[in-house]
């Protein structure tokens, strides 16, 4: 049933297997010229680390320590035991590399090849992956994967839309990895080649490396006739294969007999309560060449409470509401943007834009959310829209655990950007 | 000592080898629709050809079968068994798919590994790939050698020469695989880095997928302060990995456990001498899931006779000197304008371009090459220019067997393309 029967371990013991890979990878961390030095300063010995309780000993680990350890100082093993390394895009400062060793590519691509298996595919699929190869995790960590399962692998990389088309077609895909935004894209070319669904034999999309709302997936399932899952992952986490969608789509399992995850008020650095919102961190259990330790994601997720239907224990991560930089803090609240966006856009009165808009009145801060109504619900009928307004103010109230002040605007009345849209606008520093 | 003991096999048992192979490789490929129908329109049966010796008993196959074929009707095993497809970049016409079974991958890796040892790359070196991933196969055909050998692999792929520069000399990189062309390109933004061979610690360069001259690979010596090796491949037989230069740098060592070689003469196809030009035909005798017969490479080479100090019992081919396409027949003899090129750059007089001038006069065909002449070498003395005229035809007749007319002229005086030079202007047309 399992590609792996890790994925059924019983709670207990997949928090006793943490426990000792814990123990195990911080010992092996020490040796790495980071650590060394960061558990020196912290007056940290490796062995005082025996298990998940002594967790909060561990100092966090972020970008920066990564850029500061650049090239090699964050391997715990020689040089000569590495077999590849990859880089994050680099967009923001310098790129930040990962170093893995034979059995780290290994672990990886079995890894991979759970998600893959998690969601049906099987060796006989035929599958496209439209991920650029190279430095980047995407290409080559997924590609890896579906080898490792024995499916039959289009190593097609990004872009070049007709070409992609014309062997899914040709070839008989069943299923394809695709970044969201370019699913969107490659479906609008199907026309001009005169291609429709019933040409192609797609069942299964694995979306990810950027992230996108139900809707989207939705429409991708829609446009491509599949089910479409998403997928995590980080470069400094290898890849792609961190946490992915099983059929019930209802939040990502996170393998966590490879990774250890928190979620942590990016403020504070404590625990959120299970199932609030807050800053996912990630430990890795099993990696060899380049461990890292209590790692800071940045990105914004929460645990989904419960038990899966599909049997597997491993705890469920919502899709990533954005990241921790864009934090709010209010009233003594932390409250992220994606949190309102997500309320907002589950009301059918709500149009296409809304504004965060923070205030300060005397010496209190003020949380204003203007809200677009479409067209058709902005009556004239004063008692619907305060209605309408109440309900707002009640929803995201219960999301956010304060009140904000909630104004209905017409359709099309607030300002609009070519780019990326700007949801907050912090009138307190004037 | 080598890579695989098979490097060093004695000659009559890598012929034994070879029949025993091809029988089995015949054997299967009758399996697939396309072989199936060519035996049989040629009352051909698979069991017919029991070794060497039958070899003239298969027809060739061409790129248009590949293409007629397209595109799973040269599979001669289930599609479910197939695990990668790669394609050609199919500038010319449709695009040619290869398709390999797991077993495929790993033999391909083995090869390409074979040839990364035979010029002495280690596991302990550090290897940055600047081919491009994806379906054309120099990305991952040397990507998963270098694996299987264990080197640390950066997969930088083609492009963005600064972060290329960057990865060489922040991971001290030892062994690159570039291509030629691109290899002279890179070399010119290493001054606007500021970038010093001295900050590198790079020895050896491996340098295909383009046809290049001993000049070339000289030159890129030069500026990379590296040994340069030639790859020969082509996607159809994989990709890398088919012939490579040992140590010696005299024609590249062709693996004959896995590929069976022949050089014919592409207007009568019976094979030519030993030593001379002609066009290389390889068969396939590893591959399971889409063996090749006989394939018809268009690339003109030689065998180089003899045996290679090296130890290697392998033949070696000539670096390829053209396409069959490009044939010259005149006078019943067959001339590839890369024969004239050879000689003429081997002549330190001779300037940088020459024109071949095909005329007819009365019922003979003339064969006249225009040579341009260095300016301090083109001299008022009549004789000395007389002298080299000789010597040019001489030198000319040896290598073609007929003797052409040879005219010096200034340099700079022949006309000159901006793209691919036009190396042969045919008026027996006209």
């Amino acid at each position: 049933m399992f590609f792996d029967p890790l994925e059924g371990l019983a709670r207990q013991d997949l928090e006793n297997l943490q426990g000792v890979r814990l123990r195990h990878v911080v010992s092996q961390s020490a040796n790495s010229p980071l650590y060394a030095r960061i558990f020196e300063e912290h007056g940290l010995q490796a062995d005082q680390v025996q298990g998940l309780d002594d967790l909060p000993r561990l100092p966090f680990t972020g970008k920066e320590d990564l850029r500061a350890s650049y090239p090699g100082g964050m391997l715990c093993r020689p040089m000569e035991e590495m077999v590849r390394l990859h880089a994050s895009s680099g967009t923001t400062g310098a790129a930040t590399v990962v170093f893995h060793t034979a059995n780290d590519i290994q672990t990886w691509a079995d890894l991979v090849a759970r998600c893959f298996h998690m969601v049906g595919v099987r060796p006989h699929d035929v599958f496209q992956n439209m991920s650029g190869y190279g430095l980047f995790t995407g290409g080559l960590g997924i590609h890896y994967g579906a080898e490792r399962l024995g499916c039959l692998t289009i190593p097609a990389g990004a872009g070049n839309s007709k070409r992609q088309i014309k062997l899914l077609r040709d070839f008989r895909v069943t299923v394809i990895h695709i970044i969201p935004s370019y699913a969107l894209h490659l479906a609008t070319v199907f026309d001009s080649l005169g291609v429709n669904l019933e040409d192609l034999h797609l069942k299964t999309a694995l979306i990810g490396a950027e992230p996108h709302s139900e809707q989207i997936r939705k429409r991708i399932e829609e446009l491509y006739g599949v089910k479409a899952y998403n997928s995590y992952g980080l470069s400094e986490m290898n890849g792609p294969g961190v946490a992915f969608e099983c059929p019930e789509q209802n939040g990502m399992h996170i393998w966590e007999d490879a990774f250890l995850a928190e979620i942590i008020d990016p403020v504070t650095l404590e625990p959120v309560p299970e199932g609030e919102v807050g800053e996912l961190v990630l430990t890795t259990l099993t990696r060899e060449g380049m461990p890292i330790l209590r790692y800071r994601t940045r990105d914004l997720t929460r645990f989904i409470p419960g038990e899966c239907p599909c049997g597997r224990t491993h705890r469920r991560i919502d899709r990533i509401l954005g990241r921790s930089d864009d934090m709010i803090i209010i009233k003594g609240v932390n409250i992220f943007p994606m949190q309102v966006e997500r309320v907002l856009m589950a009301i059918p009165e709500v149009g296409q834009n809304y504004l965060i808009v923070l205030e300060r009145q005397g010496y209190l801060d003020q949380f204003k959310v203007q809200v677009e109504v479409k067209s058709e619900f902005f009556v004239e009928d004063m008692r619907v829209l305060k209605k309408l307004q109440d309900r707002i103010t009640g929803m995201l109230r219960d999301e956010l655990l304060i009140t904000p002040k909630v104004e209905l605007v017409e359709a099309r009345s607030l300002p609009c950007s070519d780019g990326k849209a700007q949801r907050v606008c912090d009138l307190r520093g004037q």
